[in-house]
């Protein structure tokens, strides 16, 4: 019941009896983590089915009325404990809204390091690191890089809101700090994780315990900047559990595409972990045998490449649901 | 004006001089070749503006026949000598066409040895090569794999006719097997390579020594199946030419998108060479500062990853026409 | 003075005051940690200048009598509290013996899934993992594979007793799985990192939190097999503190080089970080300026591959101190 | 009888037929090459058994008089066509003599791009590329730097003579630049490759044509800074033929070890290949099962990395031959 749950419209939700029972948690953060960790006491304690009105400060530590009141990179919202969750469980996250609540954001404005050839880093004219600031026109819904300094016409760009970090504590007792993603989550920095999205992680600790942080308003693929526009945001998001399933990384899941996140070093390797993740999904889930999710995925495999500036990289690989079998 | 015309639509060609003087040639290859290389005689000599109608075998060497009149991989149509051409311009070479011209298509059937972790290499339970085939069905717009061994329910997915190669020769009198891309172009495999993209490619040879090949029916990003949907094609392409503007890597356009193909292992280099050469892109076409590149860069770039099973691997790195300034 | 002391023999230490003082302990560990953090409780705490006479466990947690007392993976003896050490201090980690302590070692018997070429992973005709036995003899210093199963005329090798880790807490209050390596040390499985080395390794928490554990009876270079010749040891150090000198990642020095070990994914990254503070060092200590250390390193690096099978790969680069100028 | 020959003493080959009735030919070029292709016509034709007394000129194309008389990067002497040479025979040329034969060499004074970390690129104070001078010392065997604006006190470093080239023409018809390494050998730029060094490569052409060149007074491991001590040399050497045994990448042999050399990008996959063919060569030669030799290999194997600035990296995998079975 829970695996067909996966495929049908987020409304249907509301008919599984203990969303019927959910809460809505309306919760300010006053601390912030800057490790996923089991050690970190519960902020919150929440059931499936319940639904969180909360806020993030930004990746500096910056929060909405622009005072700094934690310490980068990425102090994290939560934890929240989730009743019921145990190790092998899947926690899914449906982000239901994400929007920046001030009006500045700031950015790198130069590559990353291991974003363009270590030869245009030796030719670079100005190599001095500068953050650039942008105003944040939600009305208009774009960006708009404050100032011409750094370019005489300037920039404008649509917003598109996302979350740089999604996790839950890591296994093996590890705390791993906040600038890394890995199979718990973390700072994917994936600019595809917007509101509407389904985030399924695996369970390590009793709990789960949750943690979310690091919005950006927009982000390029791969955050080639080492940077989104950072803001703090207003977050909604509901909780769920799928018992039982032990999955290797996480999961996301739009209105068009399922997708797995694989993250670590080198490039390959997390192209490699989202692709076999995805191979044990579409054989477990959608009917596939060992060839056939071979012979498909060589066809209709598309991927994304979410960040290259982190401890790990990650990449995603992307299935349209409209190419896959009707389960 | 040659850099004005980039942005154009491609009907506005047809106002250049040259274009109005231009001959369609039609080219049916009875001789194929597996390397780039300066070395090979030309089979037809083309001037900027002409078009030329042809054919491609598949990347086994099969035609439209179903006849083996080439060894692969990657058998190519060509060289086309395009008067005119010098090192250092740039040959662009708009596709105006690629369709199937028979009913049937190859692919692989297992995961590429680079595409998955080597864990799951080491515990797939049928590992043996074998080739699948599949029906391509022009009116419907898709193809289906043949049988249901493979896949008891079948596999279906729509068509989308591209070319794995385009390429001139290489630089320094190397010859390079048909199987690599480079800065030349070349076994790229980028599933985005279809009717309607303007491909630029730099000029190392008098003549540039255009060849083409390596369709497929369609193909997954990455190629992670290690071929896409190989089959002939019927191909039309016109060429021109930008003279005197070295640059550093291929550089394709469509409707949407301005792209850059850089190749290289490890995937990171691809990814870097394909960003460094954005950069230099909009800086010199564009009107972008150094910091300002890198500042829009970062909240604007795309990636696609085109194969990740050639010798050397291609990434895509893009940046959407509407999100740059009007030149 | 401290700087100087580096290069003088091992012997010369018993004449600074702190070391007249210096006590020898003598700890049989009763627990056993799997994660390197600021968060366990001292084992024991000593000074700069004691002696600790003491044993680890297997990489599987067995102990010198055969009996499993803790859990795998590279179960570690410590944490050592030394007294006076804060962040940004050297802990200087003097290894004066490492025995096997008991008569059998284990190793793997399958090259790792990184080391060999994943096409050769796919052709293998056994492919099921299984632990190799191997008998210690001391008397003749050899290790001779037990049984002729696995190879009909049998393997014997001489023994090189080695450490596969030495490590302190993290920086960022991580608790890092002890099967990784990083600044921090950790698991380098380096194979020299035998009697006589002293290990330098930067102090990110009060008190450093020294562990040791993971002793081979012998270990190829890069670890390919994934194991060495996993067993109990009989192990006595000294340690001693350099003050405020920060530093990036482990150093040693034996009677012929010195050294730096660099932890990451990909292989290259690692190389890059052990070839990068080596400049740093040569510059800081050797009076090298920044283009004349680099152009003698280009002539004068030696490396080795620690491993290529833990969450990082370890890279060592070494200079012969013979080639080194006269401080 | 072949295989044993490859442990024999060098003295030993005098015993063979072929051997007796070896020429020697003294052979000063006059033409240089800066691709690796079957297409160049034989300078030399030569028998198995007989020796070459000859020259390479330096890196940049500048001969023992201080002449450039070709365009860098490494042109090569040669080729010679082996009479009898056939694919799928491997080409042993034995090197009896590499000697400096002029005053002086050149090398780079940054570490290359590759060879560091990339913030230690952006770091740099002094980044201007700019060539260092040494003088050769043949009667003191060393190699000093030239003037004291690089280092103030001086370098001054012991000489160890190499061919950073030793090559074959390659596979598949391909022309492939001096500067780069592969199966067939090429510029792999290992600082072992000395005078005593039996250097096996695979046959792709008949004749195998042989090129020679890029000779180093002195190289670091990994070639970090971009060169080694760059200058002409006297290279004598001879040639045997094993004929019908494929062998996958080149393998070395001198007193000490037998070697396998992987090239290619990333680091990692040159270890992989250089893992890969030393595991076929032990079961191959030297007795071993499958799994014992990876078993042998996981405790034995030792590496050293040729080359990181290349367009292929090399990885030597080296094995100790007092460890092997006597065959």
């Amino acid at each position: 019941m829970r695996k067909a749950a996966l495929l049908l419209p987020i409304a249907a939700l509301v008919l599984f009896p203990q969303v019927l029972a959910s809460e809505t948690h309306r919760f300010i953060p006053q601390r912030f983590y800057n490790t996923w960790s089991f050690a970190h006491p519960p902020a919150l304690r929440i059931k499936p089915g319940d639904r969180v009105v909360t806020k993030t400060i930004d990746a500096g530590g910056v929060d909405w009325d622009g005072k700094t009141v934690a310490s980068g990179p990425n102090p994290q919202t939560g934890p929240f404990f989730i009743e019921g969750a145990e190790p092998d469980d899947v926690l899914v996250v449906t982000i239901e809204k994400i929007e920046p609540n001030r009006g500045t954001a700031y950015s790198g404005s130069l590559l990353a390091p291991y974003a363009v050839d270590p030869t245009a880093i030796a030719a670079r004219v100005d190599r001095e690191g500068r953050r650039a600031t942008w105003n944040i026109d939600k009305a208009k819904g774009v960006a708009r890089l404050a100032g011409t300094d750094i370019q005489p016409g300037g920039i404008e760009l649509p917003l598109r809101p996302m979350l740089g970090c999604v996790g839950v504590a890591p296994a093996r007792k590890e705390a791993i700090a906040t600038s890394t993603p890995g199979a718990f989550g973390g700072n994917m920095d994936y600019a595809g994780l917007n509101a509407g999205v389904k985030v399924m992680l695996p369970v390590s600790e009793p709990g789960a315990l949750l943690f979310i942080g690091d919005g950006h308003a927009r982000q390029g693929e791969a955050e080639a900047a080492g940077t989104g526009l950072e803001t703090s945001m207003d977050v909604e998001f509901t909780v769920d559990l799928i018992k039982k399933k032990p999955i290797g990384w996480p999961r996301l899941e739009n209105d068009t595409y399922v997708m797995v996140l694989g993250s670590a070093r080198p490039l390959l390797e997390a192209f490699q972990h989202a692709t076999t993740e995805m191979q044990k999904w579409l054989m477990a889930d959608y009917g596939f045998t060992e060839r056939g999710a071979q012979t498909f995925m060589g066809q209709a495999l598309e991927y994304e490449i979410a960040n290259v500036v982190d401890p790990n990289f990650t990449v995603v690989a992307k299935v349209k649901k409209a190419l896959l079998p009707r389960m």
